[in-house]
């Protein structure tokens, strides 16, 4: 595990999606929004997906020249056609017409179709209530891995919901799949050599299992909290996919590995509230949450502050990446004849101060 | 346990909250959602709270004769006032007022406050389901019960939240509480001198209990579904306290026992995909999930589904009164001055053939 600092991995990245055809600044914002999940801990989404992008690309699921466009809207709604470019595009800019519109009507909805894999959704919600927006967006995946409350096999996808909300500073986010873990979370256990608690996935036979392999040799994940995390999961199914029009888990899976289908929500809160009175008050719940006791070996966490906790780290101390990432980051750079320049991090050459080694988080 | 019509159970609830100083139309409607919480098998949000709320007009906290207020409105947005008046009149004209607006703006969202306990949620986002409106309720309850995720003690309410999404016949319906289970359900375990599941609560000192006297003996709830569980509670304590300017969980409790702030958002589908269309695709959905294959000893189900079933068979059957409920009724009845006509079936005088005796969901 090496650390590299989250602003060379920004340039790689950069680099990498420009070399596979993006414009420079999408490239860039691309990038931004997949190293944004490293500095906020959640690896599974991170720059591992430079590898997963680049392979669609070739294959023909990502069109990296398309542009999300507004189909139709009205002052309070929008339908944006991704055209099957970068998800993450189409996701921004759902987001930033939902806060556009919103910002005049109080209140928008928009949704999205054709979209590729949008990446960490709380990077939207975040965005927007960075803004003074509440923000919420329901997300279906249009690749079954998760089973039902009750359920055995694969019926819908990891189906993310996110919740963010303003409150002066760092917002709270809510962002989570309504599956146990996230699908990337057991990847990266499989890729890092460790078992995962059971309860997380069933294997083929619908047995418990601790082995992260046994989910892509056909085993499934569950869908979190009982049947009402199940609610959610199908609530994401039925406004990701029956409102937008995009793909459910439960069609047949042509066209690109990973869809996602996008509702999204922007509230303005000036009209029933004043913003600061708002914010201040929601400052003064979370305060009460934070200082309440604990269980024995428990803290109190606000949601979105692990999150911004580990920013803050990972910004001063690098991301680090582990030796297999490592490598086949080097082998795309090199494959997309990516400058020698933007690898420098990667190859062991760390610059302002990093330390290259083991690292205590791995 | 005797079974009861629905129509009579409404009947008497309408003298019940007309001789409490209700107008005659609002009682009629106060008692139709009580009873059609029995109805849809919540018996823990059903005609129990006719004697609650009798106690709470009598004490001062619910103004019988008060209709809530728009107070300000936009053609997208409004606050309601609900003048400690019933919670359920303030919470039908949040979402009365969230669907009219919709319908002309495709979305809309409205806050309520000084909103006493508002009843089953699921009864006013299904009222819009079934007018074709996706529709969401985020509430918080202004009296701690639940605690935190790795907390301890009582720190914010049940929280309950509700969202429904049309399907053309009976919507779908998701409905419940942050805690694992409604407040409700444990007073119901305690009131039939039933044991509840470990995990349900924790006692006064933190330990494990399946005893539902602990919990009023100075025990919580806890939230369900783990950290992801905790952060819709925290969502539906910001939105229905902060936003909507209701008492938190943290406040002090001064005034009514319980109070909702309520913030609900409502949507018309038409202007993203043909509303047919729509409910086509969302029952497509269900039936793909309801066809899926089930765990041993498990039954798919959808969210609503039970309900609706319940309901049907409840209205056919008539409703479960346990003995010592049977009891408190004709006692508040008599004390009102209620008309004995109206109290016949309570006395073991069935009508229309409903069996009195053991019930099967005894």
């Amino acid at each position: 595990v090496i650390r590299v600092p989250a602003e060379d991995l920004m340039r790689l990245g950069t680099a990498l999606f420009t070399a596979l055809g993006a414009a420079e600044d999408k490239a860039r914002f691309i990038a931004e929004t997949i190293v944004e999940a490293n500095l906020t801990g959640h690896d599974s989404h991170g720059v591992i997906y430079y590898l997963t992008y680049a392979e669609r690309v070739k294959e023909g699921y990502i069109d990296p020249r398309a542009e999300p466009m507004v189909e139709r809207e009205t002052p309070t709604t929008a339908v944006i056609n991704g055209c099957w470019g970068f998800g993450q595009l189409t996701a921004m800019k759902a987001m930033e017409v939902a806060v556009e519109k919103a910002e005049r009507s109080h209140i928008a909805a928009v949704t999205a179709y054709r979209c590729n894999h949008v990446g960490r959704v709380g990077y939207y919600t975040a965005w927007a209530a960075r803004r003074g927006f509440i923000a919420m967006m329901f997300l279906n995946v249009g690749h079954p891995i998760v089973t039902v409350y009750g359920g055995r096999g694969r019926v819908l996808g990891t189906n993310p919901l996110s919740i963010a909300i303003p409150t002066g500073g760092d917002p709270f986010l809510l962002d989570y799949a309504t599956s146990i873990v996230a699908h990337g979370k057991v990847k990266q256990a499989l890729l890092e050599g460790e078992r995962i608690p059971r309860g997380w996935i069933r294997d083929r036979e619908g047995r418990e299992t601790d082995d992260p392999a046994a989910l892509e040799a056909g085993g499934w994940l569950l869908p979190f909290g009982g049947h009402k995390g199940y609610c959610l999961q199908l609530v994401n199914e039925l406004l990701g996919a029956a409102l937008t029009g995009s793909r459910s888990g439960l069609d047949p899976e042509e066209g690109p590995p990973s869809t996602n289908g996008v509702f999204a929500i922007a509230v303005k809160p000036e009209f029933f509230i004043h913003p600061k009175v708002f914010e201040e008050r929601c400052r003064m719940i979370l305060d009460g949450v934070r200082r309440c006791e604990a269980e024995a070996g428990m803290r109190i966490m606000i949601p979105g502050e692990p999150e911004w906790e580990t920013r803050r780290r990972r910004l001063r101390e690098g991301i680090p990446i582990p030796e297999a990432l490592r490598r086949s980051l080097i082998a795309l750079a090199e494959e997309l004849g990516v400058d020698e320049g933007l690898m420098e991090a990667l190859m062991g050459k760390p610059k302002r101060g990093l330390s290259v080694g083991m690292d205590e988080e791995s």
